[in-house]
């Protein structure tokens, strides 16, 4: 058995319909609903709720406690998946990446541009793929969406396409 | 055959996520899509596309060309099915059972409290519910929704349970 | 509250799929799972699950204890829906018609081409027309499939195109 | 932009239900309509259907005939998937490795224990973890189904739970 953790922050693929407002939120995690549907026959799967945040909502505060929670999982090195709002997950990416200079295993980030369980959602796609890129990329922070793998210095949202694309690096 | 006029309004039931804002809006009408997904062998389904409105952002002009509307189709009468927002659904029919006195066939207004293709939509049941309603119903104006007919001067929106329910003839 | 009884006995619409096998069989009723996916927010479902069989395969002695299980349920009268494979499901309906002679309620029997939860599946919107129609027909045993609303003595299935057909009353 | 070529031979994870029958047939290809459900936006796929068969049915000169495939695409290199009924499919990668030893590119192997579209279906997952796996993985033939990649002559299919188990190298 492998063990991977997933540590989810919000962000769209999380976001829920709520009947009452008409309106999407970041209620709750519906993470698990969902990787019920995929088979993980050898993966021992540690999920951890630690925030429900729009991106664009996120502050360095917040950013730090995502930081501590991967520090905590490393005591016990195993691939990371962490679920983020796109809208500013290149940015808790970098600071993962000048924070944690001797990292020995892959922390794959990832989101969706439609919410899981909604028409036309990337959300398990991109799910699907981070967990698979867990067991295969080599140590180091990536962004992991749309069949593309990004090393997280070389990425940048397209938000009018609604996709990432590359950057040269600086 | 029979023959079937669905009119579309707007409403939750045909509101679509817009990736670009993260929000949600009534953009085009998007039940054609999911009528494929129906068997309707002896149905011939003639959809008019009338506005794309939020109910509650719907006027009493609004309401005047939904009546208009299907007078022009009641010159060949037939069943009528009109999707439209839950907020103000009631008032609309109020006003289409005021306005066609004689009315000779069943007139089904329908919508859902959460839009078609989102988890746990509610609205591919209350379209399958409202054909099968106009077969069945005598003539006069109904809302049908989540397994309930009702005529329409004895409905109300139960906002906080997400449903429809009884209210005594005045 | 309305009360609904809803007596399963296998068909296609209730096949599963065996991974072992790779083929197609009525093992288990499913109809629960998918009931869930349906509002009915005041009406009280009872589920009699009473055999699981291919309708080809079903007996004389099968179709009376699914008589003997409606005469049972009907000591407390409600409307039934039938769950029922389509090969077979009109001798049913014929034996119930025959045999209660001053039914006072609707009897629906349904079925689908496509088990439910399969791509293209009619399983559901059998389901939800049927729920429907047990509250708006008069009393008498009928099959209600793909939007349509047959006397159980008035029709047959036309295999070649995968649905029913209305055969004029002997 | 990357391209990859992915070859289609049939198995569980293309067949169909047939309706006039009741039974499962791999009669056409059915994985560009779940390849839409994708996001892949730097992706050019080249989908070659080769044939449509059942694993258990393919003959030595079928698998003779996807080697040719492979060789023939490999004229210009790129990635490829190639989906295969899960009960000959390491046969037919085991036949691929011995006799492409120079191979520079990875050729993955994937299938389904259920078919596409049907509920519980590991196909899409699966796809999904290949088309990454084909940009991951160094030259060599592998075998990518649920969350795991085995090269190919290291895996064998544990019927009995419906999955690949590893086996040392002989």
């Amino acid at each position: 058995m492998q063990t991977l953790y997933v540590i989810t922050t919000g962000g769209t693929i999380e976001k829920v319909y709520q009947e009452q407002t008409g309106s999407l939120a970041n209620l709750d995690s519906k993470i698990e609903r969902y990787f019920r549907l995929l088979r993980l026959p050898d993966l021992r799967v540690e999920i951890t709720h630690l925030m429900n945040k729009d991106s664009l909502e996120m502050s360095d505060a917040d950013r730090q406690v995502v930081l501590e929670a991967v520090r905590h999982k490393l005591q016990q090195p195993a691939p990371v998946v962490i679920t983020h709002g796109t809208d500013t997950v290149v940015e808790t990416g970098l600071l993962l990446k000048r924070s944690l200079p001797g990292l020995g295993v892959p922390i794959v980030l990832t989101g969706a541009m439609t919410p899981l369980g909604f028409e036309g959602s990337d959300g398990l796609q991109n799910m699907t793929e981070s967990l698979l890129a867990a067991r295969l990329l080599p140590a180091g922070v990536y962004l992991v969406i749309h069949n593309q793998v990004f090393p997280i210095d070389r990425v940048r949202k397209d938000r009018e396409n609604a996709r990432f694309v590359s950057i040269e690096k600086e």
